[in-house]
């Protein structure tokens, strides 16, 4: 037998790529495995892009609606957004080319919290799903599925999908087999119960993923790695950063609101949360906890050094040489690590229980602590709010990250309102530049403002900052958040006409 | 014995308002029951505001930080804003004197999520809670407390505080006694434990709050109502929304994505959450269930006519004829409602897992459905975000509803820009005006825009929203979110400098 597809009936469904490509119509609503740029599918899609961008070439509209678990790659939504290809995307992406579409204005993309993906296609909030395509590490003998490198979205996928195409990827590691913990007790409410779990490290569902047998229409064999991007290396802002964060929980610590075990960690994604996370190696903290979405290189090594215990994740996002020592060392790692579906790792109950530290960069924030997660100039699209709203509002603390200047200086991150509001001054607790922190807890709005000012704020901007505060004090028109609605947004005009956000 | 102080011990800590109040130090944190004009100590309050007024005169500062559950009445809120008695008020307000001024400047306010309160207290984000000061219908034999129309945050300040004030209220109906559930089953990441609630009206708790005794300074005796404020009667506009409203439902029911007894519903306050709830008399639904914060007269009357069969909650805010009819039909009432602390009345993880509809009044929406639900023009705050972050974010659906236009038209509820925003376009589902309903599910920001104008705006501000947008999708930075960052925020500009967002 196929050591990787170990059931036969399912055996006999093997397919090319460009056979089963050809299942899916025009119109249809199609939802794939991936998440962060792990575990999605790497042939189909690509399949798909040549049979559009035929179609189109011969005069013919053929687009659907894409669902994931979160960012994939280039094979999936870069050649499906360069042939077209996509009606609506959603709820998370990074990948450059389709970035550039949504942001010309030619793809629609809706931006989803994590966590809710899963039940409002439950809900029914997104219509039928016609045709799933997961990626898999292997099919066992009883037809159920090892899941691959993420497991993001893909319970739900295969029980709503109409229909199931697999792709078996003899490129992720065997070794993957048994790391995983797929939660078969959801439902719809009024039927929902508890959700029985109390640490990182408990399981409470099942290492496989089933499928309904006679829904899987095609199996694709396929052979390629992961995005496996490189991160940058922590260059001093970021370290600078890394290390104002210990230095509050050093505070945290003495004040006894957390112990030198801290609470289960949450990393976002991206440079900043790489790199802080390395740094926390620094601290000389041992045996801590995370409960997070991805696991990036940074939190590889603070497994590996001890620093971290346990890890409870729904995705790895390595770099070429993450994976390798990944591979290496899978039994010692496969001990350390689970992976679970989005639903449970992103679940608002969960995240409360556990009381998580959420670690997210962000693209900027206002003089009030909203931030901004997403929208460059609140218009132009990054990559999408991600899990970062369901940490943030429902841990224990809440973190956003930030160098305090970006584009050579040009763009401040800290600003007087923010362009596009993703976590609400609601929800803000703790901002970090490298040029300091500033702890929000207990204070109004203006005592964040002057706070926020003088601890995080570039100094090419600090007296912007100051003088816009001191004059919206004396002229806004309500004095509880005080602003001024003619010059809230002109940093970010300034930057559209003049390149630079400074006078 | 006292028929309303049945334990001795506490029956001679029995005191005058004044005597109580001159315990209360400069610079204390204070914390006190209500929420929502109900269940708030009455005559400390006012004592303590007289000796603030006192020593001010006398040119000594005295001033204190004050945390309740939710709003309060002008014996508490009002007479220590005027008494310049605030340091810092916290979560939220709705008092006229305490609002102004909080905008005048005068006094530091604090908006935060009614779900958070309590744990953020635990976790040490307002350092020491000095003395609780808590109305109750009574004391038992036992030295328990028999909660009052509000629980609030009691049991959280009971536990917390160093020393405990008692009024015990003799105008509130000894009915309510048995109506609570008071849940004792929270504690501190990382020794939290699920919930075990799976419907509205399953009881986790007691109905009685415990005080560790020799906390008490001081008991003492009122005989006064709550604040008891009218409602506006429906008007045309406000049917209309609920109008809307029924006509949603009975779509998500046709398509099945509800049965015909709904899921559970929360209302929020004002004027609108409560005409519309009871225009839902008119929809023809039965033995409906509310999991909400208050009680106004709307949801009182749906259970009197049999629409709602069980309301959970954690206070009543009801008018005089409302107080009226609850007292007269209070054993009616008993069987089929029950108050809870706050805590569990707003947690996101009972939320999620209920499913519930979120229906909640807003001040502004923006074309990309970001709702501001606190800050007129940005800056001035009317009462704050209350529980409707806790609900919009983590429910089946969240709605919110407004006039197309406040102030005789002079204001649009629709704008380009919202200028606060409390709830992000990632967790608004539903926006109802007079004009109409736009149902923003599965829609990317450019759907939404065209879709909420259409639907909502008035005709006064249509065209000016259609003349916005379309400008923006040519010129924006991005176009992903289109927006024009000089003219973003240019009609509440117009707004302050010509009292009129119309051209
Ligand atoms: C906000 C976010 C984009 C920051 O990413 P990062 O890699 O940590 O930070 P960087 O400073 O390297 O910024 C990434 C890019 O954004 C740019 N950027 C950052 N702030 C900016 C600002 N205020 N204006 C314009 N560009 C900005 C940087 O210049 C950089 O651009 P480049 O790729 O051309 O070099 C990233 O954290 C994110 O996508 N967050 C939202 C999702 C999320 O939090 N997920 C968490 C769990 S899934
Ligand atoms: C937003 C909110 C103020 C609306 O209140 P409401 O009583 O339902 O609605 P109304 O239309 O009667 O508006 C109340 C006042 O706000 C004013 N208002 C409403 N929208 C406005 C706007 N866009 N600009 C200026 N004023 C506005 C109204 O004119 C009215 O003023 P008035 O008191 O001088 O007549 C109210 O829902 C609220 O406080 N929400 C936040 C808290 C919350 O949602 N809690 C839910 C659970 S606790």
């Amino acid at each position: 037998m196929h050591d990787r597809i170990r059931h036969a009936g399912l055996l006999e469904k093997r397919m090319s790529a460009e056979a089963a490509a050809a299942l899916i119509k025009p119109g249809m609503t199609v939802a794939m495995s991936g998440f962060t740029g792990a575990g999605y599918p790497k042939s189909v899609p690509q399949a798909l892009a040549e049979q559009m961008e035929k179609a189109h070439a011969a005069g013919t509209d053929f687009q659907i609606k894409i669902l994931t678990g979160a960012s994939t790659a280039p094979e999936l939504d870069g050649v499906l957004a360069k042939a077209g290809g996509m009606e609506l995307r959603l709820p998370y992406m990074s990948d450059p080319l389709l970035r550039k579409r949504i942001n010309d204005g030619e793809i629609e993309y809706m931006d989803i919290h994590l966590s809710h993906v899963a039940q409002h296609a439950w809900f029914g909030f997104y219509g039928d799903i016609n045709i799933a395509i997961i990626e898999v590490v292997g099919i066992r003998e009883d037809g159920s599925l090892i899941p691959s490198s993420s497991v993001g979205n893909n319970k739900t996928w295969l029980d709503m999908a109409d229909a199931v195409i697999i792709e078996v990827n003899k490129q992720q590691s065997a070794g993957l087999e048994g790391m995983h913990d797929v939660y078969y007790g959801t439902a719809l409410p009024p039927f929902r119960k508890p959700i029985m779990l109390n640490h990182p490290e408990d399981r409470i569902g099942q290492p496989y993923m089933d499928v309904d047998l006679s829904k899987v229409i095609a199996v694709v064999e396929t052979d390629a790695p992961d995005r496996l991007s490189a991160f940058a290396e922590p260059d001093a802002v970021s370290n600078q950063i890394a290390d104002h964060l210990l230095d509050f929980l050093d505070g945290e610590i003495k004040t006894g609101r957390m112990t030198d075990k801290l609470l289960p960690l949450q990393s976002g994604v991206g440079n900043i949360a790489n790199a802080v996370l390395a740094g926390l190696s620094r601290g000389g903290y041992r045996g801590l906890k995370a409960y997070t979405e991805v696991i990036q290189d940074g939190m590889l090594g603070l497994i590996k050094d001890g620093t971290i215990a346990f890890a409870s994740a729904t995705s790895f996002s390595l770099s070429e040489a993450g994976i390798a020592e990944f591979n290496k060392h899978v039994d010692f790692y496969r001990e350390r690590i689970v992976l679970r579906t989005q639903e449970i790792s992103n679940h608002p109950e969960l995240i409360r229980r556990l009381g998580c530290v959420a670690l997210n960069g962000m693209i900027e924030a206002d003089i009030y602590g909203n931030v901004n997660s997403t929208n460059v100039v609140g218009s132009h699209v990054m990559n999408g709010i991600g899990g970062s709203g369901d940490f943030a509002r429902n841990g224990f603390l809440s973190v956003f990250m930030s160098p305090s200047v970006a584009k050579e200086g040009r763009i401040s991150g800290i600003v007087p309102f923010a362009s596009h509001v993703d976590h609400t001054e609601h929800d803000t607790m703790l901002l970090i530049t490298e040029q300091g922190y500033a702890d929000l807890r207990g204070l109004s709005p203006k005592q964040r403002a002057r706070l926020i000012t003088e601890k995080l704020a570039h100094p090419d901007y600090k007296p912007m900052l100051e003088d816009y505060f001191e004059r919206a004090l004396r002229d806004s028109y309500g004095k509880h958040t005080p602003h001024l609605m003619g010059e809230a947004l002109s940093w970010h005009q300034r930057y559209i006409e003049t390149g630079d956000m400074r006078l």
